[in-house]
């Protein structure tokens, strides 16, 4: 699967040649944004059928990954809310919409009309059932872990209990379509303000670039490893690098 | 109003100790957020009603803000997508679920389970409409800009033109409940985890802080003021510091 087919769903409407399909540009943006969005329609409470009007949004953790021999990707998400959502969907399968964004600068024009902001932006949708093999929970949780904090797993306490297997809820999202948005680049100006001696004289025009960075980490109460790992320490060295390196190179678009 | 009355809709389900109702802090998490995601249910093409599947989220820019004489303030939402949603929703209102979230750092805790992040989070409902007051617009503009860069509404190309009033689409959301969640503070672990010599012996626990930060302005191409105007260096200054702050002061809780 090199790219995903567009549907209704993920079709580019505005800012068409801005959308992408391929699925490796789309899973390399859910897995490198720390929280994901996750959108769906509570059932009513009167089990009617009737359209729920609004959405509900959820922040939650998530990585893609392929499980066993399964042949494609999947969305694993986890977090206390997985709880409310399987309360919600019961047995049956929930319609899920997941989105990541990256913001990678702010663009400065002339004109505040013309502001934008360079970005990555991936959006899956697909069905979500509750995880129930305690094979392939663990593998969610050693993939979202280290996906997160690379090398955490191994360097923390594992396995999972059996409580922990049964209490941890993963939601396992197919992923039925999925589009990618990106902007890089520099801003773009009206020609009649670029000719505006006053305008273009006053006016400072260029990128900011704007990243996620990790800062030197605090040990807890608790904790009795006295110097930070060389897993960790690398791990908030290449984030800063790679992230700030994204955001550098989107300048120039 | 200094709380937001809580329904359906916005009440904490899970860890209802973390949900707030307090509108100062949604209000200040909102603005504080560079990217909004906005989620709502595409009215189907056949317009029979029917329940639509699957809600879509969009990464828009927006602002809170109170326009002129009005009591309550509004949710002002800016971007090229709003076009989309108002010829979806036509002259009608169209329900949405707004969230912003700002991730504060990680919690590494003994146990991957008990694993988290520091983050601060709020969820907004209410029906949007299509601003199309021109001074209202100019009133949104204004709010979005600065909102995001202090003063650089002041320091570029205004007032817009009556082109730019006309093509730009804005919507005013009301805030009809709204509710916050936070975390703050170190890791928990279990009680035998702890009393684990190994464990404990081998596994850093604590809290790595994660924000965003600003890089240095790069000029664009058609740039022509030579030094980076003060309002810009000290946007930056201040992202970077309060930013590291917020990140820090997150780690004790």
């Amino acid at each position: 699967m090199a790219t995903y087919t567009p549907d209704e769903r993920s079709k580019g409407v505005r800012l068409a040649k801005r959308t992408e399909y391929d699925a490796d540009l789309i899973h390399g943006i859910i897995n490198a944004t720390p929280i994901l969005h996750v959108s769906f329609n509570a059932p009513s409470k009167e089990d009617d059928g009737a359209a729920p009007q609004f959405p509900t949004i959820l922040p939650m953790l998530g990585a893609i990954g392929t499980y066993g021999s399964e042949q494609d990707p999947h969305i694993y998400l986890h977090g206390s809310s997985v709880a409310r959502l399987s309360r919600l969907t019961g047995n049956s399968e929930l319609p899920l919409c997941i989105c990541a964004t990256i913001l990678d600068g702010y663009v400065l024009a002339l004109a505040p009309f013309h502001n934008s902001c360079n970005y990555r932006s991936a959006i899956c949708f697909g069905h979500a059932h509750l995880a129930t093999d305690p094979a392939e929970i663990d593998f969610a949780l050693h993939l979202i872990t280290n996906n997160s904090i690379p090398a955490r797993w191994e360097n923390s306490r594992q396995p999972p209990t059996n409580a922990e297997l049964t209490s941890t809820g993963v939601l396992k999202v197919r992923i039925e379509t999925a589009s990618a948005k990106t902007r890089a680049g520099g801003p773009s100006d009206e020609r009649a303000d670029l000719r505006d001696p006053e305008v273009v004289g006053k006016t400072w025009v260029g990128v900011v670039p704007a990243y996620m960075v990790l800062g030197e980490p605090v040990a807890g109460e608790e904790n009795r490893v006295k110097q930070v790992p060389e897993y960790l320490s690398d791990w908030v060295a290449d984030v800063n690098s790679l992230n700030e390196q994204k955001a550098i190179d989107a300048v120039d678009g």
